[in-house]
């Protein structure tokens, strides 16, 4: 229940009140080289930083590997890391307080907790050890030429969006938050990766990116507008020499990769912790209001970016080792 | 990678061109009752029908249970059911033509296949064996009073999609097809039901309709909307019975049930097969034309229907057993 | 949990009294001649026969394949079988007795059943299905010129049991059965198949041998004796060329194959159904008598031997295939 | 394939040269008190000792909880654990030495390794890992009574193997080594534990046992002698109050727990590093010698002991979980 993927697994542990969270990553194959920069650039990408929307929080997210890689190369043996959690401020006025649209009330239902310190797995701390597993996955993907990449809504089609979110921010009383709307892209993926029934490509990337905190939606290729289209202009035709004429099926056909570039998009809701006061009840029932503090960004984007990318490398190396590459 | 489901499992086997189709229920709790006759009305539901979207292929549908059954109540054991195949008529003037859009390309890739014959189990037949399941995880849940219903888009918000396709069904040339829009909910939930990391109801849910052929989008909740909003708008506010005051989370938060309507929607591009001339190539990449038969649908809904609501009951079963109900 | 296997799976269905028992065969790869007759004869190995040991049941035991086979040849789709019960007389007066050391009583106890009809699962016709699988894992093992064998204890060191089983067998009162010494032998297995913690190819043969009705005890290489043993008379050294000078670690060092032959010895105690009176108690406890009828076996072999052969083909294929074979 | 169990599941990593050593625990219901004190005693019982059969590594073994664990009592989440490695000297001389009957040869057949020093995961070092989650598996199952001892072989059955061993001890030349036969029992086990087919309780014990260094053979209850008795003689009656007048089948029958006293033994080779000199051949095949230092056991017992008992524990926790205790 702590674990994902089916070839090449991660399985972790530790909230954001543990002394640290780590984990496990299974099946990584030997001879992957670690390029421990990347790694701790890419935990760099997801870390609080000085953008205006992101979370006061400090930690400085030093990865440790404790087994699993010898003179910087995997050994195939399971690959242990570990990070401290250095900066550790439970709300202490706020711990009675169920949180809105966020895990407290359900966790109270399914695990009878009365407060909110036992939410830790629930924490979008607990993304870190996703971008370390993906960061392997990226390495283990870079020797077969495979880039993936997630980026905010930018092109014509999110100008509304775009437009929208600046007033958001613009008019927002201080401390409001907004969702966000991510795109991205799997590039040089070999044709012939997913299976035919349960386990398609798509389905497997659906399941991973709807596993990511605030996550509420997911497409590939033209999604949501493939259900506005006749087949007639939808189709991708191939040319003799078996090159595609349009990629509206974004590179995945009956579960399986063609080739083309894979390309998705994912939308987040906006994060559930205002930094202004919003109504509502206690453990008990009692009304009360709730505020958080300045420790909580305002967007998850674009500290989700990262984890979007990793969960897809995930993903993308679980089939290419099912595939046997 | 035939099956679905952690604690209530379906794995299935056939495809359109076998003898027949069949599948094992696994986890399927004793002392179910089994009303076959419900079971079979669901998939008349699936079978192709009058209804002018459909397919003219004519199966009679009949499941037949071998095992895990007695006086119409479940044992425990697996539960085995077989579906003949009565009406197989491979199309053999097109065995060789490239489908655009659809398994032969990428099956050709995964498997090295080089005609159409060998891509069954990804045929919609095969999705018949999740109708089968998909009916006794209802009569399962049917016991704590929970329902599941799917239907076409219909509400204020997919006018512009009806009228539209309203417009494609008019104005296409006779043989196009055209996608749909699927709203799914899940009532008398119990609150509770998920796990928070990975297998979140909603990470599940995503990954059961992604399964589903020509499926190329999901969300929950507001979903893709939900990215254009502010928290403040956003949140789902309890009141002090703890009751909500809104439902934008769609009934999952932090990827836990909280006992409101789980509601979803599901994006299916249009049936890849026109009964309409298409420019494709060979297997050897010779340019050619495919066109399909009056055995293709020309939309996926209605039929997909009891489809979607059978992979909701499969996720839904799955969680009440891991939830110990 | 009907299910034996990681990569070479059989999940299978039905007990004695259902109208056919059957299953499916997960992760055969493509390519694999099914040689229907060979199938065939295995099932006739462990069919009743005219051997005094044996049961007077009759079962033609003819086995069915629905899908995942073309044209003589495995597709890599699931495989799935089918055999029909053909002789099934429930032994009614025996209905709500307990059957000594047989599953009655620990049937009763997990399930709450009241009678012996609710057993079928535990019933040996069950075997009929490893039989099946394993005879698919033989023909792709054969391939590789790796061979399976299991024969009756006959060697110099079982000289002490069979002479004491003619004994029983000249002595005991007409009906009661004996035990049984299986010994096991896998040639030509490449060395490198195992894993080295969890997963050593020997513990999964235990498993699986272990799981076999009956089955009290599993040794590999010299076993028991080993335990008496001094490491300086014990130990497989090896010459120059690679070759061992001993066999005593029976094939497999670490859990890992060396190359060796793979030997073992599996113990069955006496079938526990007598045909002679033996005083019980019924489902409620009331002291009564058992007798069986002549559809009971007196002694697991020959009748398991391909069974044992059947379970060590079914490990050897998942080893192959997790070895990329 | 570093994990063992299906609901209670140890996965684990590191070996004797890396920092430290460690695993999760998945599936500890939350609750359970952890009196660190007992794990902690139990991990010396499998330290080295003073006992003239041990080795003269010394490692403190003080294990430290990362997560899932709070003032003392699980809560349900993954726990994290992690022993130091404090005693890191690679015998160098013996690096490209092939260890007779040790993992040496199959691990480069499996990994193509070239000498010792990555072979890690097969050592007896990893078993401390299956100690502290047998110690928490034994604290849940405290809760329910349920007590597992496994002990030295000391029964008169043993008499003739402790005669001889006693005068291997005696005669052997200083640094030879000798096999065990262990003996184990569960007491307090509830009826009904276990499942029919394939995850019979006394097939997961065989398994947890063979995947434990050195193990070669496993029996439950009369065993390997039951190959040599009479139905009649061998069969468990029972009383009208249910109670047994014997327990031949060790407590499990059909695979499920009756409520006797689960009995086994577990046959272990000789340690295959002797502290006196071997012939044998380096990793390119030239002939040299081998000899262990004073860092190796002469015997796996006593410090066996533990480990038996945590795979037992694990696999009892294990079925508790599956039977929703």
């Amino acid at each position: 229940m702590n674990s994902f993927g089916i070839s090449f697994i991660l399985s972790d542990y530790g909230g954001t009140h543990d002394s640290c969270i780590g984990g496990t990553i299974e099946g990584c194959p030997a001879g992957v080289n670690v390029d421990l920069e990347f790694v701790q650039s890419e935990l760099a990408r997801r870390a609080p930083s000085s953008h205006p929307n992101s979370t006061q929080r400090r930690e400085s997210d030093r990865v440790v590997f404790l087994s699993g890689i010898e003179n910087g190369i995997t050994t195939g043996a399971p690959i242990q890391f570990q990070i401290p959690n250095e900066d550790v401020q439970p709300n202490l006025a706020m711990l009675h307080v169920i949180k809105p649209s966020h895990a407290s009330y359900t966790y109270k239902m399914k695990y009878g907790i009365t407060d909110n310190s036992g939410i830790g797995r629930a924490s979008a701390r607990q993304t870190a050890c996703r971008v370390v597993a993906g960061a392997i996955a990226k390495l283990y993907l870079k020797k077969f030429g495979i880039e993936i990449r997630a980026s905010h809504c930018t092109g014509v089609a999110c100008n509304a969006l775009l437009a929208r979110n600046a007033l958001l921010a613009r008019n927002a009383p201080s401390g409001d938050t907004f969702g966000a709307l991510v795109h991205g892209v799997i590039t040089n993926l070999p044709a012939g990766l997913g299976e035919p029934v349960y386990n398609k490509f798509d389905a497997r990337l659906a399941y991973a990116m709807l596993s990511i905190n605030a996550c509420k939606g997911f497409e590939i290729g033209k999604g949501f507008a493939a259900a506005k289209m006749k087949g007639s202009e939808y189709n991708d035709i191939q040319n003799p020499d078996f090159s595609f004429k349009s990629n509206n099926d974004g590179g995945v056909q009956a579960g399986i990769t063609n080739g083309e570039d894979l390309y998705f998009s994912v939308a987040f809701k906006p994060i559930p912790t205002l930094q202004m006061e919003q109504s509502t009840i206690d453990f008990n029932g009692n009304p009360t209001t709730y505020v958080g503090s300045n420790r909580n960004d305002r967007c998850v984007s674009p500290r989700v970016l990262p984890v979007v990318e990793a969960m897809a490398a995930l993903v993308t190396a679980d089939f290419m080792l099912i595939g046997n590459y």
